[in-house]
């Protein structure tokens, strides 16, 4: 998988620019393994990625997040959107587009060259979700997909991460899940621009609906920062598909027109540079670690000639 | 709590050598709270910690660990041992020596010159139990304690990380504790050099001791190596607690007449001055946030005019 000459790098980005998928596959691959391109992919994508708005999509197993997806891909085709998905597993430690393929749900658009899906597990080189899925985006949006849609299970820390990938946050609620609502209240409410209530036919829809809307009331907001919508889905058939997109679109025009955008993508790209720059450092220790050094300086503390601070210091000094 | 003048470090080490307990309690302070005077204090003990035995003692909740602890002390202290006890519990907030003070377990040594006995939370400043424990444990041996005790509750990491902090590691178990054996059936085997049935009494404990050595039986050691020893007790009336420390004393003995003690010792020299070296990096990183200097990267890189690869390097040129 390895890229083995440098040539490559402009090569494949200059087809995944005009369509290509095996080339779009090809990058992403690249990306999620950590290859050693990485920066020259990165350096050649940058001045192409910044256009395309960025979708998270997340919410507790069972609330529909595959069939809500699949809906929202087909309403961006039908107005002529080229949309890329990237589902990511964060328990998974099965990554690829095979995958992918076999999912059911993604099969009305398998043949669709204007939809690119991949999934990916989130055990990346340099932090997981954070460090490989913002790379991944960049190559679907340099690709000309407009949205990238990124699809993750509510999970621990997971929906939090993706709200710090997107632009736009969607979370996914289901009637009846009272453990939904209880994790919306602990931390979701700040991450959300835009809430689903998604199997809105079922009992109890209503109620979610309120109890969402008053969790909103209840929310602190400055004068002017957008306040988090509400939509009601049934994603099985379709409904409300559309005033999801309008949300959505909405949104994004919200955080343009406000300056808002902007200082989200500052703060995404702080937090990555800082989550290589982290890697980068982690690397350069595990490289010590396989030297003679650290078990020489390890060997002096032990036999009380030197304390484990001065060796760091000692150890720091060799990284740079 | 700071120490405002350099040459405060030397007369509290002094201090604490001669057995000054305000002395010892202040260091361990000092250490606890990350103060900057630490990698002088680390610097001024360095020469006197080698010699003491440090014996890591942990079990889950209800088998027994404070009961154990005490009798421990008071046998040590009948052997007219000096001793230290870091009792360290990886889920609370609260630190410092008061709250120990309370512990009714502990009054029968309340009053001894010769027992040092301290509670630590592992919140520390760079990466918990790993971080402050071993130079609390340096202080403790600086002031002539012999063994080091060090306790906590068996709780996901917390019992891996004790075992990399201590010479010869307790493992305590219960009869009837089904959830213990699965917990040791998991991992402790590795870390256990000691095994210690308590409440020894109980219906089951037969049962728990031959589940026990037959999980010894199974596992796998190179010729000479250490066979982890089981043995009875009944902490509560004191039973059993003689063949505790005999056991102690006969791992240590065993570990010195091998070379593993020092071998040991390295290692965890190793991972001591690799988490140090890791904090001092995040604490510089941090640094750099508080700057301009990664605001004006990820604003670069949010307008495609650099990528995060070489933003990354860019900051971490800055770094040192």
């Amino acid at each position: 998988m390895t890229l083995r000459r440098s040539r490559d790098v402009p090569t494949l980005v200059a087809a995944a620019r005009d369509g290509d998928p095996r080339a779009v596959a090809r990058l992403i691959s690249l990306v999620e393994d950590g290859d050693e391109a990485l920066p020259r992919i990165a350096a050649a994508l940058a001045p192409h990625t910044g256009a395309a708005a960025v979708v998270g999509l997340t919410g507790a197993p069972g609330v529909g997040k595959s069939t809500t997806t699949n809906e929202l891909v087909t309403a961006f085709r039908k107005a002529g959107r080229r949309v890329g998905v990237l589902a990511v597993d964060p328990s998974s430690p099965f990554t690829g587009g095979a995958i992918l393929g076999d999912r059911v749900r993604m099969q009305d658009h398998a043949t669709d060259p204007g939809v690119y899906i991949r999934s990916m597990s989130s055990r990346g080189h340099l932090g997981g979700l954070s460090a490989a899925t913002p790379q991944a985006a960049r190559v679907l949006a340099a690709a000309g997909c407009d949205p990238v849609v990124i699809e993750t299970v509510g999970v621990g820390q997971a929906e939090v991460e993706i709200a710090g990938l997107a632009d736009t946050t969607v979370v996914l609620l289901a009637p009846g899940m009272g453990d939904a609502i209880q994790a919306a209240k602990a931390g979701v409410l700040e991450i959300a621009d835009i809430f689903v209530v998604n199997k809105a036919d079922r009992d109890g829809a209503d109620a979610t609906y309120r109890d969402i809307q008053g969790m909103i009331g209840l929310g602190t907001r400055a004068p002017g920062d957008w306040r988090p919508r509400v939509v009601r889905c049934v994603a099985a058939r379709g409904e409300g598909i559309a005033d999801l997109v309008t949300a959505i679109d909405e949104h994004r025009a919200d955080l343009a027109a406000s300056g808002a955008l902007t200082r989200r993508r500052i703060r995404r790209a702080e937090a990555e540079i800082e989550a290589i720059a982290l890697g980068v450092l982690r690397a350069r220790m595990q490289d010590l670690h396989s030297g003679d050094s650290l078990t020489t300086l390890a060997r002096e503390v032990a036999e009380g000639r030197t304390d484990p601070y001065a060796a760091a210091d000692a150890l720091l000094a060799q990284l740079s």
